[in-house]
């Protein structure tokens, strides 16, 4: 068979196919083959009370991991020390005083209907915790985050390492900040969790303030870094304007996510507990530094984003490329100096 | 003598006392009697065409280091490689063609005017240059910037560790990243020079992304970073949004700051240099993280702060008391391990 074209019908013919080829985004089609996109929630808890019974709070995170599920979220991070009230912020000098704030076992009886749930919808989980435990016959605490995948498998715990504060009180007429003195620093490292969704870090609250937390974790691949936190709205260390402690906050998450080209995902405990107020601030940050979504609220509130875990691949892959820019040689002191020290 | 007060008239000396009292501000005076405040400015210079001889250019320097002394400044942060155009962004073969970009001699023969006039009125400064060097006779070829007191006297040098782009072109059609081409490694690491004014670290352009920077330069004491910068406006890496360039460069200022309670001096060499667009946005930022003075254009601007040394000084003895609150234990990896590596 011949097959004669006419110049007119040649003509259509090119013209559709250059049409067809220019309207390919070349970029977005390779681009959308790398996608890898999870949907991750960050469920930001408001003030729980003295009084406030942990079967209370449960119901509060239960309620939202059903939210954030029924919105698409494979993973919620919830906040520090989800399940009581801040109560560093008080002084008891006997472990009788202060241990119903403590958990034990994993998970603990008040932690089970929230395990339950989230292995029923197939949601995994970051929940901050204070931890309880007998080491070789000595009762230990910490505080603590444990993440449980979506399959309702304990995939690890971390111990937060940068405790803020003082183990005796300072003596400020409207609260204290004693984590120093209610938990010993943590023993776990910065662990990274490889899940079949993304290489997963945890810290808590005040790690987010310190570079060298994020680092460690990057350094072992994390995509993700799931933080909880409980920050004062008024800092009692120094009377500083008191934009300063969300923009603090903010620019931790930034920092943390840009430098190392990972999500954020941010859970407050927030709002005022029995008249101590606490930022919110919750978010979620992109690879790029930016926040993405941000709680509006200091209560309860749910925030999710679908998130491009391959987002950060082409920072990863240029300007912090750690093995072709990183300079070990020159970082001794940040690993064998903990202190500042002046040279005479 | 006896002195009979009435009750009336105790009353009116008792409000007095109290008025008086309450009047004075104790902290404010406290703190007063800490300030260490020294007028700092950043000169920020606009594009230097490969036309353009160093001649020219260090009397637009002159100019601006002239202005700043009369502001009130004691010390102007200069650009990196401020006496010529960034040619990293050409592709040169042999040392014969780019050496013409490289001083020799500290000051060199085009940096010497400057030098002198800066003695003359007292205004210390650092200054970013293309530095060829001889070493048991073998040529090497270094970013480096140095710094000068107000006295005139050398302080010392610092030569760029973290060097961005690539050895070899990329062959992107509008210009390269070639740092990794003309100069090696920074060999001085992230000195602190202690002054009477400040203790004064400094840096260049990409190290400003790198958290180890200013955590090496902060254990030492270092309470004022200076750098120099040149950042094209369009990322050749990557088809990023254009606003990410600016937002990266801010954020890696803000963040440097903050997690090391020092101020910051960033000088840009911006504009657009024989076509080819730098960012601006050159600034001064607080320990406290926030920019306090921006440039506002892309061309020769001197801002200028009357900073306080001391306001760093709350931070780093609470929240970033060194000493107190990092774990160094558990940092390790970031000197012992320079890429990422994720555990099987």
């Amino acid at each position: 068979m011949d097959i004669t074209l006419s110049y007119k019908d040649a003509s259509i013919f090119y013209f559709m196919l250059m049409n067809w080829l220019s309207s390919v985004d070349w970029r977005q089609d390779e681009e959308t083959q790398m996608d890898r996109r999870v949907g991750f929630a960050v469920a930001q808890l408001g003030p729980v009370h003295l009084q406030d019974t942990k079967t209370a709070v449960v119901v509060r995170l239960i309620d939202m991991l059903r939210q954030a599920h029924a919105r698409g979220a494979r993973w919620v991070t919830f906040p520090e020390l989800a399940l009581t009230t801040f109560f560093p912020r008080y002084i008891y000098e006997t472990p009788e005083e202060y241990d119903i704030f403590f958990e034990e076992g994993l998970p603990s009886p008040a932690m089970r209907p929230l395990f339950e749930v989230a292995k029923d919808l197939g949601v995994g989980f970051y929940l901050g915790y204070a931890e309880k435990t007998e080491d070789n016959g000595v009762t230990r605490r910490f505080n603590t985050s444990v993440l449980v995948g979506p399959d309702g498998a304990i995939l690890g715990k971390y111990r937060k390492i940068h405790l803020p504060g003082t183990v005796d009180p300072i003596g400020d007429l409207e609260f204290e900040h004693l984590e120093k003195r209610y938990f010993e620093v943590g023993d776990l490292g910065f662990p990274t969790f490889t899940t079949p969704d993304a290489r997963i870090g945890m810290c808590i609250c005040n790690d987010r303030r310190w570079p060298e937390t994020f680092r460690v974790m990057a350094l072992r691949g994390a995509e993700v870094f799931m933080l909880g936190y409980n920050t004062p709205t008024r800092n009692i260390h120094h009377p500083e304007p008191a934009h300063l402690r969300e923009f603090h906050h903010r620019l931790s998450l930034e920092a943390a996510a840009y430098q190392n080209a990972a999500w954020v995902m941010a859970a407050a405990k927030c709002g005022s507990e029995d008249g101590f107020a606490m930022i919110g601030g919750s978010a979620i940050v992109a690879p790029t530094g930016e926040v993405v979504v941000r709680a509006s609220t200091e209560d309860d509130e749910v925030i999710i984003y679908d998130c491009d875990l391959d987002l950060g691949a082409y920072i990863r892959r240029s300007v912090f490329d750690f093995a072709r820019h990183r300079r070990i040689e020159h970082y001794g002191i940040i690993t064998s100096q903990t202190g500042m020290e002046i040279d005479p």
